[in-house]
């Protein structure tokens, strides 16, 4: 049997407990320390997970000495110090995506982990959920064909005060980091690395943006078409087009517990259900465990080379419509 | 009581029969002769449709005394030609879309029926569907406040042989010119002129697009994304999003016959049936009898200006993705 895996999360917010909550959820996991700005927050939540530590520093909470490995669930803004914080004291990182605010910031993350020896993962839970596992048996099985382009959106109404992260733009605020980066990432898992990206935004008055569109070449003559929206509730699906069908991704597509395959000559579609464990993260811890009693210090299936090209692409298209973090 | 138009049909495929089956249901209309390259094709339509002149040759057609205007529905590479043909012999024309492989083409036809002063409209049916009159009323009454953003794509898997006038490049063959000219068009519709253009393509082997992808900002900080395809199936619909809702058009959008109209803080959904008379060319047919009966030289719902434009910009796709007709 596999011994017990020691998590601290850092930073409190909507998607730490989603994400405490999977832990619950999977063999071997223990939920032994969090860390807060906030005292009181970090009491409530280690009482309502039956975490032993609570700490009101993310200091502290990177030097608890019974913790293996750190979740951060902090701001966009926060994430390079926060993850060089935990592994400057030893310990492992899974660090919610965007993994950082730009290259640099990634490359400097990732060298100081492997130098350490430790583990180090970029959050983008949805690569571990069955429906990203069929959909890549489907592809490897060429059951579309050749690939032809990909179309994804996601969008929906941000209604959030200024100091929101999403919209705050000193927390790294805007919809290509926050949501952009799952059809940008979806097109990197399915055709590669973009060759050339063209992107247009609409920016709000605060310099973040608020609709971000991309259309990008990859190799073997192929394509993505994408979209990403704080103002607008779009259909958030996925296509991948091939040469003899195509898949559709059912909504929201990065968390699809829905695949559908067409094919052309038979005109015929087969559903394929896919449902999800827990809040969706079962599957990315489940994955981490793996790999940690593996004593592996990355992910073989979103290596740490993935989200440094993820980070340059992303790098790009800030570039390409005017987006600059300081 | 309006008097009598008496049509010329000068090309005679599938479309063809379409809009004469459609002239059939117009009061004051005539179809009055047709032209093909077969004298078997030309007397068969013109026995089906009641049509009392037949030719073999576009010239004749141009030549016949009792006609008002031609109906030009030969292949897109013929329209330059072909139009000018009419306009010399003083026929008016609905040239089907796109009115010209280029805009230095469609520069002189509108030039040659302004000099003689006769009526030329390009045959954007779509423009004169209950559906688009729907849309651009809702629109002016800021349903959906101000406008951010449009998504639209038209796509299906072309399966023709290398001369059929979709493939073949002499022909102006193509997804661009034949169908990725209805989004841009509705982009135009709703948005106004491009001031930027983004595009990218796959070429076929013989050169033409099989698909291409068009990204563009517009006055006001507004975008639009836009595909187009021959070698996949996609739903063809399109989505205008404003800053308190979106109208969906239902597929295919470019003859909708269902809107969608979404508001956010209501989160209500109002849904306008709006079904089209005949095959769907009724209401261009109609327009255009209006538009002669006043006298008209051109269309005031899609003047010459708007084909113009609608060219140059076709254009400009064009040289981005490397498509180039001779």
């Amino acid at each position: 049997m596999n011994k017990k895996i020691h998590w601290g999360i850092m930073g409190l917010g909507k998607i730490a407990h989603k994400f405490a909550q999977d832990l619950k959820l999977v063999d071997n996991a223990v939920i032994t320390a969090v860390g807060s700005r906030s005292m009181d927050k970090a009491t409530d939540f280690a009482s309502s997970y039956d975490a032993k530590n609570a700490y009101s520093s993310y200091e502290e909470l990177a030097q608890d000495p019974d913790v293996d490995i750190i979740y951060i669930a902090t701001p966009h803004s926060l994430h390079y110090e926060n993850t060089l914080l935990c592994l400057n004291h030893g310990k492992s990182a899974l660090c919610e995506k965007p993994i950082a605010l730009n290259q640099e910031q990634a490359e400097e993350m990732a060298a100081l982990a492997r130098s350490k020896n430790l583990f180090l993962m970029e959050g983008i839970w949805t690569r571990f959920i069955p429906a990203t596992h069929k959909l890549l048996e489907l592809l490897e099985q060429k059951s579309i064909g050749d690939l032809h382009y990909l179309k994804a959106d996601f969008g929906f109404i941000v209604n959030a005060p200024p100091e929101s992260r999403l919209v705050d733009k000193n927390l790294g605020g805007g919809a290509l980091l926050d949501i952009g980066i799952y059809p940008l990432y979806l097109s990197m898992l399915v055709l590669g690395n973009p060759i050339d990206i063209k992107a247009n935004a609409i920016l709000a008055p605060n310099g973040i943006d608020q609709f971000c569109s991309v259309i990008a070449s990859f190799p073997n003559n192929t394509q993505a078409v994408m979209e990403s929206s704080f103002i607008s509730n779009t259909p958030t699906e996925a296509f991948i087009y091939g040469s003899k069908g195509y898949i559709k991704m059912h909504r929201k597509f990065h968390q699809s517990e829905k695949l559908e395959l067409h094919l052309y000559e038979s005109d015929t579609t087969q559903i394929f259900e896919l449902p999800i464990k827990g809040n969706g993260y079962v599957h990315e811890i489940e994955h981490v465990h793996e790999r940690l009693h593996a004593n592996a210090t990355q992910s073989d299936l979103l290596p740490l080379e993935m989200s440094l090209q993820l980070t340059r692409h992303l790098d790009r298209i800030k570039e390409l419509i005017g987006l600059k973090y300081t």
